[in-house]
């Protein structure tokens, strides 16, 4: 209400991105920008990457989109606007820089998510993993049955856990099951499992593990994949990659990751 | 507001059955009677099947709860009550009926429904359907991606809308993919897809494509289902059944089929 | 989110009429289009007839609508639109041939739907009623009161039901009154019921008690209405017909009737 | 957020009535007390006049209710349930007023609200006129149909505005038409209107109107209400009144009339 | 739905104010229209006083817009945007009034409404009020923090209360404290109030107590404001004005104040 | 709906916190255990700070709370409970850390967050600066009209925008002006602003004008409150500090911060 008095000519802003990283949160930013009644002409698309160089030749801020519309309604998008595309360049920044890194180390797979997201934001952080590079990992729980610890000791075994989920679930959705011990991965794979989740394993085993279980269904009917999750880290991501393992999944790149600054100004008259 | 005078002394009623069917839709029920703050005791399980034996003993009709509380509570709980009931039992006997008969022409795989539910009861005639002992086969657009004839002229090749598909729902969730030929059954099986459906065949062409189909990959690293669709209803179902076959869906079981009739009366005091 | 990748160039798609049977339900589609922002445009009215002819001419679809927008729009909105037609056609076509079949019995007074309606879809439901040329009976419960054996048995007695249902709903409101005895008929219209409901009763009975009421009131300044219900069919419906009675009520027009089949298709480039 | 942290022992707290009039609201303030998880008890029933003579017995404010729960949520109930109590009783006091002035000046028909109401409060202000003892008039928009001048104008004809509002609404709800002549008084009971309203009539022509189509129509097969409508005050309605029009409307009995003043206290300890 | 028949050719209709007053409510009004998909155009500004000598010379209505549309959506916006601004224009009417009269006295301070709305209109009759030239008070809990004597029983003394307020809140938010003794008034601008409300004095202690308040905090580093509020109205009013008091707030601006009248009409085709 | 096949008998489960930092978010987690129909026991009180010597005494992970309930309520709230206290506990330590940063170098004022909080977990994250020991600054656009460089811009002047807004505003409300110039800072603080906020200068610069403008209004009846914002860091604002400042805000308190990690597992029977 109090801002409704402020209604004056049209304007323009322009919307300064002032770290590096990736430009990510376009669609979500548009929505706001769109229930203001604001028109914006973005100049990079989604995914670009604004370098250090970039902004340094730009005085430590580039000109990423320009917005116009009456002052009042973009004081009223400004604030939601660069919350939104704070976060999700920060992650899609961390998401990129994860999967650079797994891609020099020679490894093939997937890198991925979690499902450690903010809550009432999981659209928008998964979004931003996309436009990073990495696999959102299943999107909410229709889309993937995921057998924790807790699910298997509430039906008794792993075994029991699958053949439930199955039944409830049918043919169109997958079924992971997360384990800590290789004979736990067999029972889970010979159970009908499409994932198997190797939980908090130290680097070394983790690679005897995946080799092992890769050799020892070479040739059969079983179909899966083995994913890797716990306690990964840009920092020891490293120790743990081998081509074994078909997916890395670290909250490292959303939960707790640094944002990217943006500001909204408007544009002096000349 | 009319009915809120008519609050008086606790009432008893009688939830009757008065045609032969499954029972199903429960846990509905019982949230609408709570969200009424009444009690309700269920005298069978869901999933019991009221034979007309059964119905012929008891007058035309079987009491299957009793319901508990003041007498306006009773009133307004129960045409929503009844209502859901009937739609629940309708799809629950119908999808029991379908799979018994799958089952004695020797069918051992997977009959399904279909998304032809209706808009705003998806999850109640999902749940009917497994009641009814039959697969409910993607929950929502995030369960499976499935691509039809639509998606795949609006993305070019069979090959180009699979791996788009792919790039977005990533290791997490099924592709299925719709095709009216062989060779466009391969093409979606080389592309990576989890399921293929062949629609519209006729029975004959059928069975000769996908046994074709299952003997041509025989050995391969490629793991799929075959899925059969397309105007399946129970009196042509069984002319199309063959275990080659993975999954029958149909929406027969669910899209205008009968209805089970309930009422619910207040107790007469003794 | 997993559609969203799917958006590129302007399509157009026929929407196809299967089945014969009315077209019901435009605005319910066009409710949908247009949030879905595509444009529709109908080469049929609403309550036109499809035959079974002009679905032969045309190989076994009519095209009703065309409509237009990005590919990823017209994905969207498909399956919702297609299941609210094929409902609303469905019950719109039974609705219309229940009617022609009073009509030709020689019939002068109303056809009418019931309140089992589905939870959620009443008003799409209702308005395929009258689509289908029957009345579609109250709309909700501020529409007319109606006083069945459970409200009666609660507030103790016809004449007391009806006296606290006029305190609380005044003179704007209807009160209907549901019998089984022609006493109980009396008693209703002595106590000022607008509307008197003779509930099961057999034909002949029912014939027999409506004239007897008529005649009974006939001159005095009692104003009523008789209505025929419980258990209506298409089949039975016409061993219950007469002048008498002024409202013959159904759910076999709109509860577990038949859907008519829709489709969508994307047009092929030319 | 700022009253969280005053969360404290256990305490009461008087609710008092500060001004005489009728106790109204009761169920309104209740919802407002159970969502803050509150106990309440009433020492007066609904519709209880409280007067002059008994506030000035009690120092000017009589406890109507104890209200007992932690100290932070009575204040955090506080402001709303005391501004629902002040408009309801407002508004069941003054309605109060007329029906009794009514009743004094021998009219033993009915005194009715109006439509204008507080958007949002649509319920309350109904329900305080039925405390108060007159007729809520109708509910809303399916409670009966009004055909109003704007309506007339729009459609051509008041044959035409009753007939097309006949078919869609059908035999369950009543038709009112506001008529400013005894032509169209006359037209309208012939086409079928339950209700006419005779609109902004002088007290003379009123009387004589009224009288003349209820002897113009002794007889027939006519049922009709008359209704008289538009700037009665409890100041004018003496002029008007007589007993050949059935209902008398008005708006001043909830729309710009007084409230009555409401305070609640949380008792010190003794 | 049974308007929903009505849609015919387009229509104007002429927005009549009917009595003097503040003409208030126009953004809540365009809402209304905006969402009938109506255009309005507005022939005075809000805020305007519409006298009794030009509303004679208009025969007792002045046209203050045109609204133009179909004419069932003219008809469906009628009532609710009618409704609105009959209320908002009494409250702005009733604080101009309310204002001109302190204006007069010669008072130079702030005349403010309360926090005793109407559930679900705040927004609506806050707004009123700063159209009707007074202060709008707090806007919501949020606003500013108001400890009144329900709050400071509950914490112990008035020194605790606003320290613990202030614990909360922080610097941002004003915090006012409720007090009926020059001592309580001392302890609160001590304790760090920012506003103190003399609550319930009479007229003469008022001017008193002001004075001295005002007189020993002079040169002191505390910085408050004074407000008198409790039963203040039009008629009693400038026995309580005094410059040392900074606002007089009065809920008689806003509740149970009478409202003005309008009325929409569709012109007559000419 | 995957999951509700899973309800088996009552468990108890354990809340672990596993890396060192303060206790937030309980009356979060505690609205999810209670929409999940769980019993919770909380083993600390929120605020209390879990030390690495406690972490390392206890094999990496305390029992922060106590979970009880079915197993498939516990999984149904885990990862959203999780999510919550992980986000809160993080912002809690960063603030905590950093006013005992402030603290230990002598800084007697207010360090405060801003408005740059993750959409739609704003009151979350406000709350959480409470828990660790700062002020969470205004709440929402009520709390304290700030006027940006934008909101200058768009009405010409800081004194035509501090009037304008205090129009609005009223007496109830603060109104802060952000300034890069001490000229600024004057004619805000003379326009009556109630903070000033410092925006962007370094530390030498801000010492000087803070001194300067404290001086400069010594003895006056200005009544104001200096902030000092804009990319402070826990590791730049000790440069910064200094007791004339009443205010600093900063984002990093809450804005791209760590989380802390929590699990909750199932308890093995024993």
């Amino acid at each position: 209400m109090v801002l409704s008095l402020l209604e004056i000519s049209l304007k323009t802003a322009s919307l300064y991105m002032k770290q590096p990283g990736v430009i990510s949160g376009v669609p979500f930013a548009n929505e706001v920008f769109k229930q203001c009644e604001l028109k914006v002409d973005w100049h990079f698309l989604e995914g670009k990457f604004i370098s250090a160089e970039l902004l340094a030749q730009n005085k430590g801020k580039v000109v990423v989109a320009t917005v116009t519309g009456p002052a009042n309604k973009i004081l009223l998008s400004e604030r939601t606007a660069l919350n939104l595309l704070a976060r999700s360049s920060g992650i899609a920044t961390q998401s990129r820089i994860t999967k650079e890194l797994a891609d020099k180390s020679g490894y093939t797979g997937i890198i991925a998510g979690t499902r450690k997201t903010t809550p009432g934001l999981r659209q928008l952080e998964k979004y931003s993993m996309l436009v990073g590079g990495v696999d959102a990992h299943r999107y909410d729980l229709s889309s993937m049955v995921m057998l924790k610890d807790n699910h298997i000791m509430s039906t008794g075994s792993i075994r029991d856990a699958v053949a439930s989920a199955r039944k409830v679930c049918g043919f169109a959705v997958k079924v992971e099951v997360e384990v800590s011990t290789e004979e736990d991965a067999k029972e889970a794979i010979d159970a009908g499992a499409d994932v198997v989740m190797l939980d908090n394993f130290s680097g070394n085993e983790l690679r005897k593990v995946a080799q092992s279980l890769k050799n020892h269904y070479k040739g059969s009917n079983k179909s899966f994949l083995l994913e890797c999750s716990g306690g990964l880290t840009l920092q020891n991501l490293s120790s743990y990659l081998c081509n074994d393992i078909d997916i890395y999944s670290t909250s490292s790149i959303h939960q707790g990751c640094s944002i990217v600054d943006f500001s909204l100004k408007i544009d002096e008259k000349k």
